[in-house]
């Protein structure tokens, strides 16, 4: 492998791409390579260069194929790749701050919740995983719905209707992301029914991400779990009576 | 008003259409006149030559406009005209056999639910009606769901993200016929998002019929009452072990 | 093959998924596995585990990749699987109460029509098939006409064009499920003309289950069958004149 | 009202629109205008400068407004106004030559078939209407199947599910169009449901037109049917033994 | 190969599928074998049958795979197999009545135009190919526009925007079915915009088949001229002045 | 108007539904009256309802008619009524926790943005607006962009292309809110492209709501805020060094 | 009325809006009101701060609805109002620079060509109409191809199949931007079949706005013209042999 | 390879198509091959046609395969193969007239944005590239934005939210044309949201190809520049002052 580039002025130029090494200084999050169409000597050298820039902090690399899976652990010894999330992490992991609780409705929508858990621990999140609670069986929901009130943001990843979300959000009020999941077939297949299910949940403060997109409900999480531990730092915030603007 | 044109060869000829008075026979349901389109004295005119033919039982008009319920609350004294249904009712009910329960999710889905009562109860059912148990505040669902077991067929009745049939469906193994209404905006408008989280059920065995489509989850329901009790009145019809085929 | 996991409080823990063996307790319906996105392996494993639980009746596993049949024919003796249906079943079937009659339109939803009727078999019912009935020939479907006063509830598979439940469902008053298959191309592919054909039926009663939910179909059929054999066996329901809520 | 401008070149032009007179001697078809979004004063200057220039066979006005109807009354005695089919025309029809059928589904599919009558007519054709034979009364079909036979070409018109087109051409191997309309409701509304039928029809050699376009199908029937006639004016058109090119 | 069923009723059993060979009479078209999803021994197989069936006039099969293509023509030596058309033809044509001519935007229209042809061939008509007339260089299409009325019917095949039926229909009044392919990318891909653009041509009379389906324009096209030259075997049809309905 | 209804163990009975008034103690958020479809009386008699079971804090009314909005003015002095966004609001604000900022794209995205501004506020949070920020004068953003890392959460509201929130994401890693509206016309009409756009962001960790679903996202945006704050109350939550489950 | 804000800083705040007066600066453009949504005195209040601003040039507003349309007469003599077009012109046109051609298929799409030309013409272009070119009559066409070679840019309109820019650009190499608008009805309704179709185009270099969007296209052309200007008065701008990079 | 064939009136007849050699003289614009489906010997063949008829300028084959590609190198060793533009060039390029821009969002846009640099110079353009300034990182974009006002016009290439093209138009006012590419996935798959985004931008002038044709983005700026450098070499094209037509 050729050596990674120098970095300069927050980019760096590698032959094939312009890595962007500014974007924690920016928003606070980690440097995040999308593995997608890439091929595995560029994900390790792409992760390579950006733990070269950030030793101290976790870098992280999404949407793997299996073959740049391979790649990352016999290049780069010291990452974590998880074969179900399809991810990898090299660098130590920020502490945790707030805790993300990420629900699934079903053992499909594994990959998917594995996602959103790596990318909220790179994040600088405390991640819990609470499987197999879909609604066709919905006492085992209603056997884990005191755990959710301890959560600073939930992540509820659903296929098939996707009515997931509506319920847990009926059942507490802690922020919640759903995701969608393109598990399914007929018209229910690439996600669509479970995405206009919770874009439509009758259940108030759902909020959405697109199709599979673990990843950015794993951000999203994540931010609402720092925000929490800013706000703890901080002496309290009560910005007193509010009046309507 | 002109008179009522002369059944002739199992169909009638008005001015504005021809009627088939045959389909009793044909079917075992009743007579019915779709009401959307037609003028308040077209509604009346069909009313009256279908109940002419069919003195001793229902006939039912659906879908009709607040100046078709006045003329026929004007013209038919003996109609029961529902104004939330949007429906009337003309001539003796059969007699009730079985039980529909119509389960509605939300005030807003009342009218939809109504005109499933309806005609569930035209076509031979006897019917009950379960209201506000949406998802979103499960304890009002759970607080009902022994009742379920009670009933011969479930009309499910949700707009928005349409949860509630998934739902139900996990709790009992009743026969089940989930109805999308169009309440909802933004991408749930026309009941879409609805109808694909019906079509997508994790739970097994929802069926479900088109958008707003009350009479036709009706119809469903009273037939498959009506099965029960035709059974109930024959000797018992066990097939012995079943192989498979 | 590992050992399978013991039963602990209604679910199963297997290393790859939670799986719930008291849903035959809630609903009355058998234990299925769907065998789509899972390993031989797995699918061998769930329905060995499932069958240990409930060794006394079947239980099924649908969408089976050729090699997780293959697996089942040679890891389960006991199992009868169907290449057509791609379908296993391990255990005893139910007794067979009521009548299901599956109807196809042509040969390419012989798939379809097999899984509905294994599916319809496995939860209880009896079923009969009749194929080769599109309307296109119509004087076929017309020879068989008088057959299907003698169903409890009939499953009509159809692609292409989807018109097949409608002229059923205008022939007879028997509860009836429209199943759109993915047959077709252009316009049709993936079966959505099928889907929209059947919600959109100018025939009352028709319910309608998502494309290729040859399962789905014959769970609902059987619960209808099972429920005409409930009432066989208790007094007779009559529930006296109805009157309009 | 303003005198009609002088023809000039093939083309008219009034202050409002250039109007073609000379597409008949291109195409054999009559004039024809298109009233949607044109004011009656309009519609009525439009008849009246291409009735001058073809002074010895009816042009057509198609889509007018009740108002564009009133103002073709009023004003154009000579013209034969159809409420129903939302059309009028001007001048002598040529000669019947060839049979189309019209066969439409429901009552409400009664003005897209006027529409198709009135301009079949106009093109030259001698038309029948075939009423209320949809396909959720099968025997209303089959009791006037014989006179398809007839047709050099049919026109089938039908809404909701649109399956007629499907039935009628396995019945015959007479030419056929459908029509779907938007009749219908939920997934059916705007005619989609019909349309898509209709393309996919198992039925091999159905043609269709846009949703709603009588218009389009009339003229397509009645250039069959002058096709038919020009054929018959003349010595026979065997070509001999085909051979596969 | 086993020996083909013996025919019995109009209808052949073979393990496999139930074939009608009751059609012709029916109709008066050949019989057809959609070869889609079919091995290579089933549409030997059928071929034969239906072969036997009807030794004197040819039957069509169409969608063939390549493996299907080399079977028929290693097995059935008297078949006339088409690489590009994906058909193949047993048994002599029919004498060709009337004169359909396939017209075609672009190469890439090529399988579509090819399966029209033959299919139109075997159904009884003369074929003649125009193509390379896209609207992208309109001086091609200009110089053989005096051809286009010698036909009785146009076939006109085009992806993309579709755009070639419209323009051609505006230059004569000869009957045409307009037939998308899914020739494109982006939004084009799958034929959507062709489709839309020929359902929706500005140009009177232009009737659609699905994407992709040159075999349906073939039928209709040869059932034009049929109609065509049956109508010149008989006395002039001439029907009088007409009158409007 | 009828006296209230009495509260009856977290449901009270009206005529026309039954309200919910448990939800503050299940979910911490307050009552809330989804005002579409309901009339002028109905919304007037809901909110003094809830009023009267939770006089200590705010009750929302949104989706107001003009006409509700007057009855509100009439019948409720102590209430405050938004025109633009087309709410109301009764009973003592909550204390203020957190800042939202709610940021809208252009002058039309308005009344959504006063929906997200006054949800937000009677669920607790302090709010900011900034407007007329599109992405078209890129240096009207820039030159607010160091406020929005004060936020707690941001609610980005924009129609058309919908590409605000992207690019707001790319400058800060304040949790963010989407919420595109119906604002545009063609193929922009109903908000579509402005969901697709935000679903599909470029920039990591932008959640979305519906369209126009400005009360959905100040749901979301306040239970951040509130989080926040509870935080900020208790002692700090690190969670310590996390570990990749 | 009000008098106006006074601007500062590039950005003029009235009571409903923030209008940026900075924008000709920026882009070289003159300033547009979009009137959509807006009431009759806020477009007059606009128009005249605008006017204020720059007094030397035109401000355009598009979209005007008749009463607002009404309102600039009344209040506005200097202001030129155009009601086909719905716009208003008000201060003095820049020098016209380039030709564009607005070229319209029908009449029906009159409106959005107007809307077109007097953008362009606000924008620096010189104008001309070409109307009633459709591709049904293709002579017409044809008879006006050599002027198409005189324009800078060609903005070509057309709705139902949108075909006339295919044609247009496979006649000349001039730059093009192609209009559909939303004439039409059934699937062509809204505009989606002519803005695929010119998506989708055969002929190459063809760009797109959206349905009815005649100010972006006036838009796009006059800069594309004003780029040919300001070419014009520099030194030739050959760039020497071009060398692929 | 078989020897070229002979042009002959414009036309080259190859086995397999029909050349239009005479595109050139009409349009101005160089030969262009559309690679997609052909035969690596197909391509090679059609480019050679081409060349012997325009030796002394380029012809440019696109979309090609990579097995195309090598037979390309292997038998033209004169001409110019990229890979990841997936074109080929045979023959000189014309002189370099104006300045196209390639501005491209991210690195996955590259294949298109290639393909848009390559087709503009061979159409007569001198092209700069500006890469990874996607909207995400807007200081990137920013950083560069003086560099816009030099183009003639700008082709801005995106995928996913497709964005970028909505904030470079609001910076400058050079003729810009917009490119969706296929990056994403979920809702954004097939580049659906970034080509509604981009129809939708609320930047005026924005211009639109279909998704990934960066061929028809190229073809079109070109001819923009060409038209900058004709005006260049003529008289000053001032029109004086305009009049509203």
């Amino acid at each position: 492998m050729q050596p990674p580039a120098t970095p300069d002025e927050g980019t760096v130029h590698l032959g094939h791409s312009r890595i962007d090494v500014d974007r924690r200084a920016r928003t606070g999050d980690p440097e995040v390579v999308f593995g997608a169409g890439k091929s595995p000597q560029q994900v390790v050298e792409i992760l390579t260069t950006l733990h070269a820039a950030h030793p101290d902090t976790a870098v992280l690399a999404t949407r793997l194929s299996p073959e740049s899976l391979d790649a990352v652990e016999q290049h780069l010894p010291g990452a974590v790749a998880d074969r179900l999330a399809r991810t990898a992490v090299l660098g130590p992991l920020p502490p945790a701050r707030g805790l993300v609780q990420v629900v699934a409705a079903g053992t499909s929508d594994g990959p998917v919740a594995a996602e959103a858990t790596v990318t909220a621990q790179v994040h600088g999140a405390r991640v819990e995983r609470i499987d197999d609670v879909g609604v066709a069986g919905i006492h085992r929901l209603l056997a884990v719905r005191d755990r959710f009130t301890e959560a600073d943001c939930l992540v509820v990843v659903a296929g098939m209707e996707g009515a997931l979300p509506s319920v847990v959000a009926g059942l507490v009020g802690v922020p919640l992301v759903g995701v969608p999941t393109s598990v399914g077939y007929g018209t229910g297949a690439g996600g669509l029914a479970a995405l206009l299910s919770m874009l439509n949940s009758c259940a108030p403060g759902v909020v959405v991400v697109n199709v599979d997109n673990g990843y950015g409900a794993g951000v999203h999480a994540a931010r609402v779990a720092r925000a929490s531990a800013r706000a703890a730092a901080a002496p309290a915030a009560d910005g007193g009576q509010a009046v309507l603007s």
